[in-house]
């Protein structure tokens, strides 16, 4: 078989074969494809699509290039929750606990921040001592222990992807659902889960600005999953509007925990049970996603689901002082707050740009190398429909550095709309269940 | 700038400026823009598309990579003819002379054999001793001394199209107007030339097999040497079938001598008087088609033409006693008739595929170092029209060797259609001419 004829049937909208594609994927990964091809390769699948079958044979390409994880050994189903990412996004953090003190397994591989948005793992070490760099051993021991490990990707899961990732990433193929998918699809796959639950953001802060876009992907992965014989569900909700009270690493592992304690923002609280609910009824604890919120709110109004967190923050090294008392996470020098400039309604938010504020900050990666300051972040006070009054606080922003913060404000200042009148509508949180 | 955003821009269908496609050439010329990158830019090209300013500014910066030749010191107007290639297409090896004896002067750059179509340049190495590689500095002494001269391309000339042209072999990228256009025009442009003839063929024995897409590329061509300040003519020729009657290096040099002489097929004849008029009329040497072909037919009746032929032969170090006996050119030890199998008329060729068949025998290359053997060959008995009987030979092929014999012999037979009745109409030779 010939690469460059696999191209050219791509490029001219021919669909390829599982085998073909495997070929490709495995010759890449094993560095007998050169980088060359396989850039013009994406450029072509991204032009001229991937079908479903193609993507899901990319996907498994992409899966089998590593190590597939099997804890089929082990009690109970295995579910996992994955989000394409957003700001405020700290879902992980609240449901992983509850899945597993509700008798699920949770072998969550999570991401770093990426972009505007946050990351699992930045959030997670901002907890003095945790560890999310297990070896593969670790984290069967940690998620036999206590039902669920929080890790980032390893070098044995799914290599095809890291070295896909960073070439897709310098020839402008990064945005196309197939490519995205398989990329998603594959890590998720390798976990040995039996089910996974996904939450597509769609709206200013998320990847996918469009609602139909952010659709689209949830049904190809959908579908994706079902091809490989999982259960796959996608819900896709809400990011015109950062999720909860804030973004910002430490900040968010503490709202975390008010919302384990059974407080927290609405809008987290309500978007965790939600996850929670399909991952119980996927993993068939739940016969209904009702009775699966029923599930995880009394995990929390008993104290098993922080129960749970304080083990896995044990288990991974982590201070578990910090579980009653968040004041122990590190916290930034300063705070500054950002008046509303005007009388009126917020209408809307430049949510990007409050994530790329909280980059700024430095709570996030502006290049690969760059360390995270956990302390730094954003607090918001408004969301969207609130009335506000002139010079009333829009936001907080708790800052370590002078230099960044003057960027971070201009990015605040200009990110709020405010009008004469609230928005006729608000934005449902879920508003599409795909899969079910 | 950012490459990554170019490549971006062009995936999403933006128009990209003569100063971005500029920095792109430079810099992947100079080797800071790596391959990965500029194979996704040339993929998200072709299926995109680049317009008539972009395929001028990717000409223009492709000839800029490399040495542009000036003769302007050189009286006499330079002109050259360049062709897209095709089976048995040997007219510049006539029309060099004729236009040269003719008072223009005629700096031809040509190529090797690609594919299934034959290249000046073997064909010209079948004259015992006849030196292609000339450097620049010699190229300018025979131009001077004679006229013309015939050489490949040197490495300074076009340096990106090289690097270009092997990216796009290898990723998919070959088949594009565009690609093409810039590839041919920015090796003819830098041949300090003050006009072009193009002969664009088209059917089922050239690149462009489909008329109309030929003749988007030889518009593209032409509005691309308007935009660089050249006159350029191009003229949509006809390649169902071969040229002439011969095809392989030594046969087509001596079909060359035979017109030169006054004689050969009538196709090749008239094809090379059309081509020759035309490069007198853009010369400014005749006010019209037909003055430009009385002109060619006298210069060949007069002899002149011929003298011309021998000089160049002869300041190039060919052997100058083949012009006058061609027996002296390489020839096959052995030959076969290749006999109808059945009475009828020819309803038409494979053309390509008698190309490929000389390729096979031996006479082009299947891979880039292989080298030619320049006595095979195929000689055509039968044109598309003629009546035709059982047994009465179609094709003789000149070979070397029994194995190779035997494919070759394979594509032959199966080369001609033949039916009960002769076609409604045959094709014209020069179907358009486009920029007159």
């Amino acid at each position: 078989m010939r690469v460059v004829e696999l191209i050219r049937r791509k490029r001219d909208s021919q669909e390829l074969s599982s085998e073909e594609i495997g070929t490709l994927v495995a010759g890449y990964t094993r560095g007998e494809i050169p980088d060359y091809q396989m850039s013009a390769f994406l450029m072509a699948a991204l032009l001229r699509g991937l079908n479903g079958a193609e993507t899901a044979a990319l996907t498994e390409a992409m899966l089998h290039s590593g190590q597939v994880l099997d804890f089929s050994d082990m009690p109970g189903r295995k579910v996992d929750k994955h989000s394409t990412g957003g700001v405020g996004d700290k879902t992980s953090i609240v449901i992983a606990p509850i899945a597993a003190a509700g008798g699920l397994r949770v072998p969550m591989i999570s991401g770093r921040g990426l972009g505007h948005t946050g990351g699992t793992l930045d959030k997670l070490e901002s907890i003095p001592g945790f560890n999310v760099n297990l070896s593969l051993a670790e984290f069967r021991r940690v998620l036999e222990e206590c039902g669920c490990a929080l890790i980032g990707q390893t070098a044995e899961i799914a290599p095809a992807d890291k070295k896909l990732y960073a070439l897709r990433d310098v020839t402008g193929t990064v945005e196309h659902a197939s490519l995205i998918c398989a990329s998603i699809m594959s890590k998720k796959m390798a976990e040995g889960i039996d089910a996974l639950v996904l939450d597509v953001k769609t709206g200013s802060g998320a990847f996918m600005k469009k609602k139909e876009d952010a659709a689209f992907l949830a049904e190809l992965m959908v579908d994706t999953g079902r091809r490989m014989g999982k259960q796959v569900v996608a819900l896709l909700t809400n990011m015109d509007q950062p999720l909860g009270r804030t973004a910002g690493n430490a900040m968010e592992i503490a709202e975390c925990i008010e919302v384990l304690n059974g407080g927290g923002p609405e809008d987290l609280r309500e978007l965790c049970l939600v996850l929670a609910a399909w991952m119980f009824v996927l993993g068939g604890s739940a016969k209904s996603v009702e009775e699966g919120k029923k599930i995880a709110a009394g995990l929390i109004a008993s104290g098993k689901a922080k129960e749970k967190f304080r083990e896995i923050v044990r288990l991974q090294g982590g201070d578990v002082g910090v579980v009653d008392d968040p004041r122990r996470l590190p916290q930034a020098a300063d705070r500054i707050e950002i008046p509303s400039p005007s009388d009126g309604y917020i209408t809307g938010t430049q949510c990007e740009q409050l994530g790329i504020a909280c980059v700024v900050l430095g709570g996030g990666r502006e290049k690969k190398e760059d360390s995270v300051d956990p302390g730094v972040g954003l607090e918001f006070h408004k969301r969207i429909g609130a009335a506000v009054r002139r010079g009333e606080p829009l936001c907080t922003i708790h800052y370590n550095s002078d230099a960044r913060l003057e960027e971070a404000r201009r990015l605040v200042e200009t990110a709020y709309g405010i009008g004469a009148r609230p928005p006729a509508t608000l934005p449902p949180l879920v508003s599409r269940v795909i899969g079910a």
